[in-house]
């Protein structure tokens, strides 16, 4: 394309759920939005997240001038403690996103060298060639924001995680005056949240569940748990109101919760009455039907309240009869069996367990089908491009699009690391940019050997092959010692294994070989020891020689 | 109690899905009902299914009956082939059960010596003091049944799996007239199918999705692809019977398709006009728009046609545009990332693809609240038992059951292994028998040691720690050897284990003890290794010291 063009470059979040990031980029200025993670699926053994490939950033570094972040979840956050070390940018956040970030950041030690300021709906940024506006959106999370960047090519809309509450519980609707000024003025782009464009009709208002809440607190004759996500500060307010209504005095359990709570506090996001939050101490000796505790675990994690309570070993908090528990939230994909798993427990230590599929305790965060056409309908953008979901959540929401009359040619479904570039009169995808899955432990990285390493030990377990070699003569000394892990019970696979040893012992002896050849010997016992068990028990399992000289 | 009593023994199938298996005992004679299999959960690594535990049964063989079957699906079959062997008794179920049970005996070289008796409903069996009777129920497999057994305390009625469908394809509604004739003459004891005890109202006729089928073969401009269960024969006929309507010819494309296709046509139960079916190498010549598919792969089974499809790999059928994909199944609990990545993929190939959240390409064969509430209310039981379903399912059920004025005190919420003992007046849970799960892999039963080790080496992998120690003197000789598989990238661990390997040798170094000692220096390193790792890494590998003597 001859002139300047407007080039868009997502990073992460397309095509999966989570680890939302994209690149801006404007005659050599580039403007990041969102710097998420992921939490790992359940093929990825052992990661505990992912996080977005930032090398085009990265050999780009002069040219960033910032971050900006919609709103505090962290599938659009919490991949800053691992960017901003490397790019070293300011970050642009609404207030509570950006308490919550400072929390992160001091976790890892980098809030002192981290640049971040706020902003508001309404406050303006100028970024090199970029002119920057924050627009309200309700959201699952207060202080969620939409971005309206002007550029010399046009405007970009970029919707941020909403839906289209008309009732929310802050009071504070997503901002439909100014999208349709927008709409009428032209936009060039819009890149428009796509995670419930499966979902037909409209997502109920979060004020839907408070009815349910109130019912809950009034009717429960002993006491109410409720779990939810630590940052849906909405929710707890309308646990606490409910709870309030009813004589209850709230009791918040488990760190997490306690960080958020107070965080939104101090930051007036929430209100409490005093007194209405009593002291954990109180839980013993306060009568049951004066008590509502609100805490976390509603995707099972492990080390919750929730599933500890479940499993009858927390300290604190045991199922006692008459306990209602809520779990208002529904499970994350790959969630679903641990979820499962955690309410079939509480139901056995005794409770009564109310949760989404069973009674109105949960809406979502993110605008249904309607939603989303309400949107493009006021913004009528010239191009558009789905963000945030899965391949099918994109395709769908672009379907959705040509029913409104916007060209098939003018809706992009890119995938990460494409580079979309937009000029006068055209748009085109003309280039990748490296985007590769970044996995991340307690180590640092995880490479695909280790998990595809993992991923066979988990199936099949590991033997290891203990193979003595005379350093003179380069003939084995002994039988080969195999141990066993993961594999098969050890007595009932005495036999086998024993059959195994020999195997091995008479297949290295037969070439009259040199055996301190180490890669030699390390295929050979791999391929018989390989092709023998999987005749005798059809599995693989790993095979690990090792050869020691002596 | 005093009297000879009745005896309910679930061994299967209550707190989970799947696995469902139940003995009944009178005056010392026992009756089994089903023998399923379980596929594992993501937690069971490696392991291929689940069956129950029949210790007692194994204990009690000569005082078994037989096994009554109520319908052919693997969650009520599936573990005859393990089972079968032990007991060898007789099989009691439908003609397409059989059918298929027959299919399964074969693979297993189990057919010759296998008692396998036809029934049909109205049929009657005496089977020591038990009067068998079969009744007709709907569910998503024609020849579905429920029990009636007479015994001398009074009828026992078990629902199989059903829903109450008015209008199913195959005309063969459930039995209401018979069960309201038994609900007059009084049932001591109901097991009813709590599978969809969470879903409120009704579950929608099977005639729904057919209306559904017969829009989208009229509307699709290319070939329609559609995957179900194979022994959804009902489905399997809608799509033929709305294929032919439309002009289309059917492909029946997979192995377990076309053996359950087949046997359908064979055994009736699935009517084509001649010229319905196309031979497959017709497929390349034929108009794209007078092609429908019918194939496996809604469970995402990474060697199904449809997966193969999804990743462009079949040899014979690739997704080409205009292509329209239905998935006429829902996952199974613990498939949903799975089916989602193969829905993401057939998108991504180009397909339109058609699947339950976003078109009524399915319903469920299980009865919801409504239809739950029915029965009972026919029924009218002294006694009820939830079967079939997770432990919450089952407290929901018991939870209906209440509503409709059955005492708390006569429905039991049972645990695998629990005896629940009826008498003249009187019912409890008296006692409790072996009920562990039993995993089948390739190799035979896998055991809870071998599942933890492969869950350890799947989160961290494995370090092998070689030690060589001097026979004579004790001490360790040179610097132990690390290996590592799914632990770190090799390259960038090597500092740190290099930094292992020195600690390992000092550590031992200092006691001055006899390293031939196995336990103590397996223990030592343990720990030393551990916990340096944990501390630099956060991660806990398994660790696995091998003590060489020289």
């Amino acid at each position: 394309m001859s002139t300047e063009t407007l080039k868009v470059i997502p990073l992460g979040g397309l095509g999966e759920i989570g680890k939302n990031m994209m690149a801006l980029e404007y005659g050599g200025h580039i403007l990041v939005i969102d710097c998420g993670l992921m939490f790992p699926q359940e093929e990825m053994l052992g990661v505990d997240l992912v996080i977005p490939d930032i090398t085009y950033l990265r050999d780009n570094r002069e040219r960033v001038l910032g971050i900006l972040i919609t709103h505090g979840h962290e599938d659009h956050t919490g991949a800053l403690p691992y960017v901003l070390p490397e790019l070293k940018v300011p970050v642009y956040a609404p207030p509570l996103a950006r308490g919550l970030i400072s929390l992160k950041l001091k976790e890892h030690n980098l809030l002192r060298s981290a640049t971040l300021e706020s902003v508001r709906p309404g406050d303006e940024l100028a970024l090199g060639p970029f002119q920057v506006g924050f627009f309200q959106v309700s959201h699952s999370i207060p202080d969620a924001t939409g971005l309206v960047i002007d550029t010399p090519l046009g405007t970009v809309v970029h919707s941020g995680d909403f839906k289209l509450d008309h009732t929310p519980v802050d009071g504070k609707t997503t901002d439909l005056g100014l999208l349709a000024q927008l709409g009428r003025r032209g936009v060039l782009l819009l890149l428009s949240d796509s995670t419930y464009a499966e979902v037909p009709g409209y997502t109920p208002s979060e004020k839907t569940v408070g009815e349910t809440m109130d019912r809950i607190m009034a009717e429960a004759e002993g006491r109410v748990i409720v779990a939810t996500f630590a940052s849906h500060i909405s929710r707890v307010q309308q646990v606490m109101d409910a709870a309030g209504k009813h004589g209850r005095r709230v009791y918040v359990v488990g760190r997490s919760m306690i960080e958020n709570v107070n965080m939104a506090l101090e930051l007036g996001y929430l209100e409490a009455p005093p007194g209405l939050i009593a002291k954990v101490d109180e839980l013993r000796s306060s009568p049951l039907n004066r008590i509502a505790v609100i805490t976390t675990g509603t995707q099972g994690e492990p080390t919750s309240v929730l599933v500890r309570m479940a499993h009858g070993d927390h300290r604190l908090l045991k199922v006692i009869p008459g306990d209602t528990v809520v779990v208002s939230a529904s499970p994350i994909p790959g969630n679903e069996q641990v979820v499962n798993r955690t309410i079939n427990n509480l139901f056995k230590e005794g409770a009564q367990v109310l949760y989404g599929r069973v009674a109105n305790v949960h809406v979502h965060g993110h605008g249904s089908q309607e939603e989303l056409k309400m949107l493009l309908s006021l913004v009528k953008p010239r191009y558009m491009v789905p963000v945030h979901g899965e391949y099918r959540h994109l395709m769908l929401h672009a379907q959705l699009a040509k029913t409104l009359g916007i060209s098939p040619d003018h809706t992009f479904v890119l995938e990460n690391g494409d580079v979309l570039e937009i000029g006068e009169g055209e748009a085109a995808v003309t280039g990748r940019v490296n985007s590769d899955y970044v996995y991340v432990d307690g180590l640092g990285d995880v490479g695909n050997i280790v998990l595809r390493d993992r991923k066979h030990l988990s199936r099949d377990g590991i033997l290891v092959a203990i193979i003595v070699v005379d350093k003179r003569t380069g003939h084995i000394v002994g039988r080969p010692d195999l141990v066993s892990r993961g594999f098969a019970d050890i007595d009932e696979a005495q036999g086998l294994l024993d059959e195994a040893r020999d195997l091995i012992a008479k297949g290295l002896d037969q070439g009259g070989k040199h055996y301190a050849e180490w890669s030699f010997v390390n295929t050979k016992v791999k391929n018989d020891l390989g092709q023998f068990l999987y005749e005798r028990t059809k599995r693989r399992p790993m095979i690990l020689p090792i050869v020691m000289e002596v």
